[in-house]
């Protein structure tokens, strides 16, 4: 009767040996890293996860985040021998053998690293950018404590990747927040891409770090089976002491294939001609350790997977109060009856209180700033649903992922300029298709006093591109939102998290008028018009959004006194119905002015693009006005705009130079 | 006859005075944060500090990185208590108490956080963005370390700021690369913005941690100059242990003042009216603890500043030499010769080991991906220039920012996708005005198998917006070059080092074929023109760059069997002369065809905005292909342009769409 190691180890050289065959097939790929994870991913996907290979995305059901998503070729391996539901073509089956033949090709659901949107649900977030993994579990672990749910969220970590500081923000996190339903598993091969990994990743060092931040770390033999599951046991016990479970495993990059160990193996495929030796090495290995004598019996005997835990209960939202009953709590309706000042960034925060009282799906998180942002209230009165994240903007965005993998829709907050931190979670966010919101406040120059390493001015840019990317629900990718007053603020917010895809909400710090009556809507991809030229002067549009809006305004009245008409344009969304814009453009003058306070390639692009893209008679003339100094500290909005030169002088002689 | 510590606590009241001034005359600023810091700063700039506040960029001095930038109002306080050099309206003249009240006026060099470009070149960098402080000091230290220069770096970093991943990417990195001149100072105040900082930030955790970095630890009482004085001291017993020195300091929020201490006071300024009261309880703690009994003639014998060490030595470069001279030496020379194939990014790395051997200014960095994006012979022959920063792109990119500070000219490269976990740190620098030299390799998604996380598409459009911004020089802030082949890369790379602002050169994966001749130039700003449009049939100019210039040479051909001419031109770089590029498309048919393979927002829009900008008559129309769908892995870069739309049939369907 075989022992239980020897069975392990026999799984384990049989999904190493499909991982091997993917790989060569497929001419590239991981197959060294997917080899020191075999015995690891064996005693997850076969023993210790309760989940349901039919039902992978099934909601109830433990969860693992490959964040070295380069080894993704051992999880396909398992996924083909159990027979996990796929989408080639976007029609589910069980993968086979054969499909991991496919691997990286065009057509096939298996990319070179997890990629849920092009058919394998199984993952809950796209991972390979390193550093994201651990957030990301973070995030389900958070979903399921705000579900009162008791899923087990299993998170795989390279140790060359640990150096990513994200790593150690998510280790913080979780430990602050007490999600010990994750367990981090450190994949220590001693390995990088370029070299063997430096001292600070090695596995005691890894330890000793685990610990200081506050887990409880086991350093095991990642190829003792025995070893992996009494770890793996232990999340109980630490949980018990509050503490998560770090386990660091010493692996062998290529365990049981002595031809491709060391160094010059990383991402390196096996050729055709040298698979069979390769694969005879596992065998051997194989005997060594008496797996050959293994049995199909023994294995369905030892290798049981458990079924997933119930669904969580889904939560009913109600409508939101209006802003004038939040206004009323909080005794701001006099500012909205007399139009007097209030920031957008206020406005955000009402609809965010409001959002906590109606729609218990909504999760926030906040960046050590939400007495700025204004999601200070919400994060008071519905703690169950608030996850401060401190200063670690990497990890609160990568969060959100995994709280959105988690059926929640979490509402991110900071600066806009500290989100510039996690440019690159966003775009692994977008990839992964996360209905996350992200929030900006102090957007563009107008902060004024802080100055410039506060202010959000390459924002615009960056989400734009993403903006005009279509993603698997047929719409943009992400859609931005510039709210120019504490109602648009307000009403985009609730918009924002009943939209099926992400968004990211510009909100900025200074009082600004209202400008809008309370049950305006805002339409995502429309603008507003603000104000029509009028009489028989000459005539342009100016675009703007945000602060901007409100020196378009004062502009326009400076120019109705020079007989120069204007018509005001809130180009509130991008992407924006460019075809309408020009139409009024046509009808009000041929000319537009595009005024904005972050740098170049926000409205004034699209819109420039737009007529560019027209045919040749009447197309509009257009002139951006964007950031294109360096910002400094000033005592008010108007001395940083003036330095930028976009103060409302300077917008008046720009529309002179242009209708002129 | 007073005590040292008398004596020291004397000089902290008193520039904790003027930076309280300072902040309420500005209305703004974080004087709370200032005087937890008063004794700190006292004991480093006027007693263990090697420097001449004259001269106080002076190469051979000691350096002090203000991480938590919030805090500058001290700095400032002493700069002008000891009065050092700044640069009023460009004019330099020593600070004066005066001077304090300007704080984060427009017209003032002393901005809100640390902003060396606006006059105030005492710091390196500008700071205030949290967490990059350390790895700038790190960069200062790594320059330092090449030149063989004895200098030390100090570097204070906020509790709550201790949050940021980047943080303990620096700490491994200075750690591994026994950076010991460089001392990290945690002002451990206990108060983030909003809240008490975590348990994971209070001292003694943040003490285990620097232990587990691999550092020395020292907790001390903030507030106590003896201790303070004797912690400094014992960086040398640390250097013989081969350790960096972490001082734990456990500070007090509001420091002497106890009306403004406690939650609640971060960032808010003392009002006018409450500023007697203020200033009177610092003069009560100040009598408590015998300041009031120091003399002048007290503070001068105690409080003395060293001068700096001799500047290090200035290095000559060579002339670099031709890439067929690098390619003879790598058995490359037929690869050329015959126009075989190259990957542009083999082409960077000839370059950089050329400048290895001409340029002892050069210092290389990358991220675990040297034998991928070629740094690896360099790394391998100029070891003392190289520093491997492991998979940290932030704190290689802020170690950038210091490495320029400190003399040097640092080629940092990586994946372009991964140079996104550091658009924020990029952001700093070129507020900084920082010559540093990015590489960003496997642009585009022509990486074919690995997928949408290895491939940088995002990254044009974030940097276009900066490409527009004029930097202090007064020329582009930075400048994007991207190449189509091995010979543009190795020319572009050697003219990047030359240039005096910031470059981001991307340099593809795949093997092309080599376009240009080995002495070809590559002004920037410029573009190149590859083939003219012959005969009269209908006319087009394509622009691309990249591998895209390729698939547009093949559409050329197509259409040109179809008696359609296309004039293909290389838009290597942004910003572009797009005047002369209108002129050409004015001459040539006037259409305009632009194809990218990254997302929106990037030569495409650079045309656009330029055509839009023109008077009305001929305006060529412009269209613009780019990546407007999520990518996946696919095994040729064939395979997945045509899944985005771009395959050379696309290009030839849209161009004659265009002219038909």
């Amino acid at each position: 009767m075989p022992t239980f190691d020897q069975i392990v180890h026999a799984k384990a050289i049989q999904i190493g040996k499909l991982a091997l065959r993917a790989t060569t097939a497929a001419g590239s790929g991981h197959p060294t890293s997917a080899l020191s994870l075999a015995h690891i991913v064996t005693q997850l996907m076969y023993r210790t996860m309760r989940w349901d290979p039919e039902n992978p995305q099934h909601r109830g059901s433990d969860r693992l985040v490959l964040s070295e998503g380069h080894a993704v070729p051992i999880i396909y391996a398992a996924c083909a021998d159990i027979g996990v539901t796929f989408y080639p073509e976007g029609k589910p089956r069980l993968l086979t053998a054969n499909d991991l033949m496919t691997l990286r090709e065009i057509s096939s659901p298996l990319d070179g690293h997890p990629n849920p949107r092009v058919g394998f649900p199984f993952f809950d977030a796209a991972t390979g950018s390193l550093g994201q993994g651990l957030s990301v579990a973070a995030g389900l672990a958070a979903a399921a404590k705000v579900d009162h749910h008791g899923k087990s969220i299993f998170c795989i970590i390279g140790d060359a990747e640990a150096r990513e500081g994200q790593i150690w923000e998510a280790m913080d996190f979780i430990a602050e927040h007490d999600l010990t339903s994750v367990v981090a598993i450190f994949n220590c091969n001693q390995h990088g891409q370029s070299d063997f990994v430096a001292p600070a990743q090695t596995t005691d060092t890894l330890a000793a770090k685990a610990e200081a931040f506050g887990w409880k770390a086991l350093i095991v033999d990642g190829h003792d089976p025995t070893e992996v599951r009494n770890a793996l046991k232990q999340r109980s016990e630490a949980r018990v002491a509050e503490k998560p479970l770090a386990i660091i495993a010493r692996t062998v990059k290529g365990w049981g294939a002595p031809s491709i160990q060391g160094p010059g193996h990383h991402a390196v495929s096996v050729s055709e001609q040298d698979l069979p030796k390769v694969l005879a090495e596992l065998d051997a290995t194989g005997m060594e350790l008496g797996a050959d004598a293994v049995q199909p019996s023994d294995l369905q005997r030892i290798l049981r997977i458990l079924p997933p835990l119930p669904v969580p209960h889904l939560h009913k939202a109600q409508r939101p109060a209006s802003i004038s009953e939040m206004a009323e709590n909080q005794k701001l309706s006099e500012a909205l009856e007399t139009a007097k000042k209030l920031s957008p960034r206020r406005g955000f925060g009402l609809a965010l209180s409001a959002l906590g009282h109606s729609n218990p799906n909504v999760v926030g998180l906040d960046a050590d700033m939400k007495n700025s942002t204004y999601s200070a209230d919400f994060a008071r009165h519905h703690q169950s649903h608030f996850f401060e994240c401190r200063i670690a903007e990497q990890n609160m965005v990568s969060v959100a992922v995994g709280i959105a993998a988690g059926g929640k829709i979490p509402v991110a907050s900071t600066f806009g300029k500290f989100l510039s931190r996690a440019t690159n979670q966003i775009e692994m966010a977008i990839l992964s298709g996360a209905n996350i919101k992200l929030v900006g406040t102090h957007v563009g120059v107008t902060i004024g006093a802080d100055g410039p390493s506060q202010m959000a001015l390459t924002d615009v840019a960056f989400f734009r591109g993403m903006a005009h990317v279509t993603d698997h629900r047929g719409g943009p990718a992400i859609t931005i939102l510039t709210a120019s007053d504490a109602v648009s603020a307000y009403v985009l917010t609730l918009e924002m998290v009943n939209w099926p895809s992400a968004c990211y909400l510009r909100a900025l710090r200074s009082d600004v008028p209202v400008l809008y009556q309370e049950h305006e809507t805002f339409p995502f991809g429309k603008f507003k018009v603000l104000r029509k030229a009028m009489g028989t002067g000459k005539k342009l549009v100016i675009a703007a959004c945000g602060y901007m809006v409100h020196s378009a305004l004062k502009a326009a009245e400076e120019l109705h006194g020079q007989n120069i008409e204007a018509t005001v344009v809130d180009a509130y969304s991008l992407p924006m119905d460019t075809d309408e814009l020009l139409q009024l453009a046509a009808a009000e003058g041929g000319a537009i002015l595009t005024v904005e306070d972050c740098y170049t390639g926000g409205i004034g692009s699209e819109i420039a693009e737009a007529v560019a893209r027209m045919a040749k008679n009447d197309r509009p003339r257009v002139e951006s006005m964007a950031v294109r100094n360096l910002p400094k500290s000033g005592k008010t909005p108007e001395d940083v705009l003036a330095y930028c030169h976009l103060a409302v002088s300077d917008i008046v002689d720009k529309a002179k130079g242009l209708v002129g």
